[in-house]
């Protein structure tokens, strides 16, 4: 089964899944090595680790390099945070494609327009995409894609610019009709309360995918109780990772010695086996059979 | 002060300076905000955040594009693990004006065979390259570089490969002759024996830097007492990292919950800081005083 | 003298200068031995050699890692035909701090919205962007630029877009006024009468490039006679490659033979010239001393 | 049929096939278009396209972004001209799994030594590579390879080096045992003779691909009467196009004029046909429905 079949499957299965945030190839990995059955590739986590912002700073190419090591590092389905598709219609079907070749297995993309700015940053409601405009780039991408089973999330984000339940369903109720074969519902409110309000009157029309970053206190089980599909932890392994960096770089800087770091940290080991060492030391058994150069001086 | 001047003046100082691993430019910045005053951009460390091997898959421009990122991030000088320079001496001092260009300061090239093997991978003892063709290295990277600070840190592995100190002094007083602006002793020995040595030997005829993955056990103030000019802590903000995403996407795929998560990572209004969000902030009210288009489906 | 104060002083110096188009690093080095001056790295042509549209397909790292080739191969001013800026003032800002790390030595951005059509392509008229808006754009630009003779042309698209004089001198005067170097006065009738009247009432204010590719007939003194500064034989490189490259494809498909080729197309060793493959050939003589490997099958 | 299968029945067939040489989306789509059944992506055009030496300056992925726009442009079969496999036996599995999935068809690579010199330019005879280390390649390449008819030719470089028919067979051999699906034979003379002789002796063990860059003189059917399977034309649209650039450049130069010039080239119309601009205005009708932004100032 393809990574396309597997996302789709799961985002379509009664059952609610939850997929990890990852922003490389190791953080990839360790989020499958975890367990989770699928991998978000964060716009903004891919961009703060680079040291940009999640405002299209970094090109999409640039952003489908990071892409490609992730998949080359898992077995996973990756779904890609793809801002707006970094461009118009025809920019997130060249997208599409160029997952597909990469084995990406979806791609969510958001009504609203490039350059984006993150959702969470304080400011001005940012404005949407007309929604002619967003329909116009779903059915694009959906006719572009050479997979049938490769997943498009159209990202609503009427909660976000401060528009109501109507508009949330007018849009998604758009966008489903266009082809989107799930609606990302978001919402930056600290209580689920919006998407309860949204799961309510949507009823099922099409499969929901969630990211309670904000109204992160929400219970176990509330997701399941609501008919949510799919819960995306979105950036968590990065603001992991932050915290121990900070707190690992300032303790160094501090005591010029790594006698109290080496037993806090992964071991060398870990790292050698994450990246698959073993298995270049075999084929090397295997495939480099030469006489080693002579090159001591003599 | 240009960021490879300032790295000279550190490694030539008799003070002994620390410098921290980085692997993009969001570990870089935290490097630089916990206080070091120099960035180790750690070949191994970049490798596995790609979830590749340290034995040059990423291709060298691909290395080159995660550095232009760091050092973007970043104001102080970073040192790239340059590993052989990717080649011949052609590929060494193509790499070198290309690593001008982004304004990194300096690069550590390894007295090994392309393609590379990490120094500490069990296994066979890996062959050195020839002293005469190592040497040639170093003079074409010398002789290319634009900016007469440009450093060069000629990285002598004789003991990784199982060499006495003669050979490991033979081969140092070489670099030296050929224009090497340092020598990076290595040993993966577990205490600073070979090191000890070699600095007695030596007697400080070119600044010396150490790596002490292996022999973390030295006591805070051993490094000065020998002389050493710069240590590198080489890849413990990789492994800080490693270890806090693993624990928390287990943690997270067991609970399927946020609520015991959220106060153990980063806030998100952290890494919008890390990544300088409050100057485009202020750059939309300069510059962006277009009237906004109107979105609203009405 | 840098290559941007090069240009600066081209481009406000009373004669007018002409520029060659280059759409790699190759064609760029072509243009230099001919005699030219400066280089137009034309937006058209470096997606056309990709086999990609002139709308955006090519992200802009794309097109940096192109122009990074071209300003290698070569020591005059490259002047980079930028788009839109490929985004906001934020993305147009980005893209000129990663041009002066490459020593292009300016950037020309239209009033259009990203991402772009080609102005020639038959269709209907596109819209373009909002006055405030691309001001805007200019400022942020030249506040971003390290080096003080970086050059920002401006595009104006107003007789592209079916607008008249009036518009097109109410555009140019307030790309003026928010600091931009130069006017690109843009023209696809088949004579230089918008152009004509245009410098008619500009009256100098600013210097002036132009882009004769639709008005071809214009006879050799006449760009003088109106004082424009400079004139930009855009995409001319590209059309005479693409007519050979045809020609001896379909020469050499039917014939099944070089025959007739060889003495119609460059010599091999002209190649190697181009490439500056002397250089690397001393410099293996100065820095390969090493005795070369032994690797004969015996 | 795949684009592997598809290079692999036209290697396998007992008939003369010949493919074109081409360095960049463009050209591939020219030699496409000219009949071609196939494409040699080679490594001395797209280096020389660049404006940098055939001795591995380019890393190998710049050559890989290279390729993708010629397979995206394209759909006949690509033979990647892939020098030693840019390293050793790791690296080079690695480029194949890669080009699989940007759909190149097959790879060549040489028994020479990274980095690689162009086999025409005159100077010291290279060394080649040990058998037993190239055969270890060839195993690691064909193990690694998805699509079972993804093709590795093996470049005997023998006759280049100045070794006679016995090392020449003796290669051969050992590389048809290690599992290369092709031999490309290699000669410099200007004659066939080389060829003439390999290919009596080696009587069609395995299909036999050769480059008559040298030896142009020979005439039409040569190739076929020594049952010879594949003829590459190996850059000879570059070198058409440096003809053509140089003339125009230097013609343009001088007249200060594009009157003389307009018919000479092919004109713009040609251009945005070959980068299919018709299907995009099609899609536009179809995607791009929503109502455009205002945007003029009044």
């Amino acid at each position: 089964m393809n990574k396309s079949t597997e996302l789709k499957r799961m985002i379509q299965s009664p059952t609610t899944d939850y997929i990890m945030e990852a922003h490389n190839g190791l953080s990839a990995k360790i989020a499958e090595e975890a367990g989770f059955k699928g991998i978000w590739a964060s716009g903004l986590s891919i961009a703060a680790s680079m040291g940009v912002r999640d405002n299209n700073e970094a090109s999409w190419t640039q952003v489908l390099d990071v892409l490609e090591f992730m998949s080359d590092a898992t077995t996973i389905p990756i779904l890609l945070d793809g801002d707006t598709g970094y461009g118009n219609f025809n920019n997130a079907r060249r997208l599409l494609r160029k997952l597909e070749q990469r084995q990406i297995a979806g791609v969510c993309i958001e009504d609203k327009l490039f350059p984006k700015t993150n959702s969470f940053i304080k400011g001005e409601a940012q404005p949407l995409a007309p929604i002619d405009e967003f329909c116009g780039k779903i059915k694009a991408m959906k006719d572009a894609q050479d997979n049938s089973d490769f997943v498009v999330v159209a990202r609503a984000e009427a909660f976000i610019a401060g528009h109501g339940l109507d508009e949330m369903l007018k849009r998604a109720e758009a966008y489903r009709q266009s082809g989107a074969d799930a609606i990302l519902a978001h919402s930056k409110k600290s209580d689920i309360g919006e998407i309860e309000a949204f799961m309510k009157e949507w009823s099922n029309r099409l499969p929901v995918v969630v990211v309670p970053t904000k109204y992160y206190m929400t219970p176990k089980n509330r997701y399941r109780e609501l008919g949510i599909n799919m819960v995306i932890w979105a950036n968590h392994n990065l603001r992991a990772s932050v915290k121990a960096m900070q707190k690992t770089s300032r303790k160094l800087f501090k005591e010029e010695s790594l006698i109290q770091i080496e037993n806090k940290v992964t071991p060398l080991e870990e790292i050698f086996r994450l990246q698959n060492a073993e298995e270049l030391q075999l084929a090397e058994e295997k495939y480099l059979t030469a006489v080693p150069v002579k090159n001591e001086s003599e």
